[in-house]
């Protein structure tokens, strides 16, 4: 099964790790172009996080590890001490990329921690550590999203079909997803799952993105408009609904892409299950309800001219809220690496 | 209020139907140019008809008939038998524009019979009588929106916001429209209406026309993305949904563009009225239940290259019914010329 790699460190040779450099997909090009970028720089990790050619929770808080490490390698200092001012630096820097990015801090101040409680190293031996930091995050991420989709693939039997919305799938992750998971565990398992991928408006990570993952991985998918859900649930094509969360608060309300809740009204009307899939991580105990979850607005652009064309009359008014939130009730069941909490 | 008007005779003089020709808004163009065609040429009408420049049941026979009429001005035949073969003619043509438009033939067949039915006419009156006919033809689409609007702005105070899906409106008819005829009555009545427009992917009729035609009526209207229905009906912002229908069977289950059902199943849930407005002749006693209804599909490429570049990998599987099947117990009430029927 051929899962796209979203982003890896690169050695140069079998057995060490420095030198090396940052390969990542460039997931603005797709689904038209697949294209690589191979970096040393952590001025391109920073724009490559900017302009989303880098996007989803994990993948961002991976690219910042890693481009907190290139940075170091730049650097001809002998000292521990500088290595420990460039991760500051690098800190500081990669903060203004997407300045709302919780996943972006977490790895960053993981990474800066590990400087500040290593300057008994040497600058050669912090260097390599950092990189080895990197990698774990990378790793745990992988680990983790292997787990999801092992809890998840439980949950689903031969010749199933799932429906998913947006993408939380490899390019959002260190590889296998959350919401993708289980459908790529369920298929190196042996077991045949079939998609249906929402297209997504208005951003369309669902053409754009799940499709094309899914297409390279070999997994038979097909693209619908988002009103086109309804339909298609009706017609018995459905059976499983599986969606990541951006924040799951403590009465287990998610809230996701747009889109999301109104997917989840659905499957319940048609009786078909809804399930979340998310880390632990990912669960807010301090959000008590998603009532608490405020909701981001786009730009209207997004929607009058998402396609590189105006669709719309100029000057039309519009509301695009980015997310919503999805009622605990409507949830069948969360699976995080831990299991599967039924409702 | 200033109500597009999608197909019009224009006479040369006050006092006389002929000459005059035929000024419709091409709208292929909308929502970024409104350009008219102006023409003379029964061939203008079959392309416009064939590309969609002129769309909606109501509008389609109109053009028909006012196409035909035109032929006949451009004949010098003197003799009223030569006119009915010019008609005749005409309907054979047109016949090969859009050969699944139901109202294009019914049109079609009324003009033809008027013509055969009145062969003791001058050939200049025949002539006449056509341009009149075709007139009626519209003047009567006219009425009949107008009762639809009437009836359905009774359901609608002072203040309401209503949720429409595709364009039911006057550039799909002769004035008015079907699903927003109530809106344009109670404006005329004083009533401050609000509207949300779905944009209805895969060919954007919400954003491209419905918002385009309300904001020339200085109409209060928010466009959003069909996966944002949901969101925008839990916030409490819609207080009636309102939409056209393509065909009601005997059992009142109601076929209307794609997306339609799932918004009355999200009405529901949100205990929001849904209501469905069409013409009687819409009801169709010979199909007894939706499920008599085929469900067309469309290209697959109206859903991976609708906006002139493609957003979907190469060879994708798409999945595109044109239109699905609201069942009855979700219809709030029917709103035909004739009234308001409760479910």
């Amino acid at each position: 099964m051929n899962i796209p790699r979203t982003i890896e460190w690169i050695t140069h040779t079998e057995t060490a790790l420095i030198p090396g450099h940052i390969k990542l997909i460039d997931q603005t090009l797709l689904p038209e172009t697949l294209e690589f970028i191979e970096t040393y720089d952590i001025k391109e990790i920073w724009h490559a996080i900017k302009t989303l050619q880098v996007r989803g929770a994990p993948a961002i808080g991976i690219a910042a590890a890693m481009g907190i490490a290139i940075a170091t390698q730049q650097e001809n200092e002998e000292s521990t001490d500088d290595i420990i001012s460039v991760v500051d630096a690098a800190v500081a820097y990669l903060s203004t990329s997407r300045p709302t990015a919780v996943n972006l801090f977490w790895a960053m101040e993981r990474m800066q921690k590990l400087a500040h409680n290593n300057s008994n190293l040497s600058a050669k031996e912090l260097k390599i550590r950092l990189i080895k930091e990197a990698m774990l995050i990378r790793d745990e991420d992988a680990a983790m999203c292997r787990a999801i989709g092992e809890h998840g693939a439980a949950l689903l039997k031969n010749g199933d079909t799932v429906l998913t919305h947006c993408n939380a799938g490899s390019l959002a992750t260190a590889e296998f997803g959350t919401a993708l998971a289980p459908i790529y565990v369920a298929q190196e398992q042996g077991k045949k799952i079939s998609v249906y991928a929402d297209e997504t408006r208005p951003l369309l990570q669902g053409s754009r993105l799940t499709a094309w993952e899914l297409m390279q991985a070999g997994i038979d998918v097909t693209l619908i408009c988002d009103n086109m859900t309804a339909q298609v649930m009706k017609e018995g094509r459905i059976d499983a609904v599986m969606v990541g969360a951006d924040r799951i608060a403590a009465n287990r309300d998610a809230a996701n892409k747009i889109g999301t809740y109104g997917v989840a009204l659905l499957a319940k009307a048609h009786n078909i299950p809804f399930y979340v899939l998310a880390p632990s991580s990912t669960i807010d105990m301090a959000t008590a309800t998603g009532n608490d979850i405020p909701i981001e607005e786009r730009a209207s652009e997004e929607v009058t001219h998402g396609f590189g064309k105006s669709t719309a009359p100029d000057g039309v008014k519009v509301y695009a809220p980015a997310f919503d939130v999805t009622p605990a009730e409507l949830i069948t069941a969360i699976i995080t690496e831990n299991g599967i909490r039924e409702g």
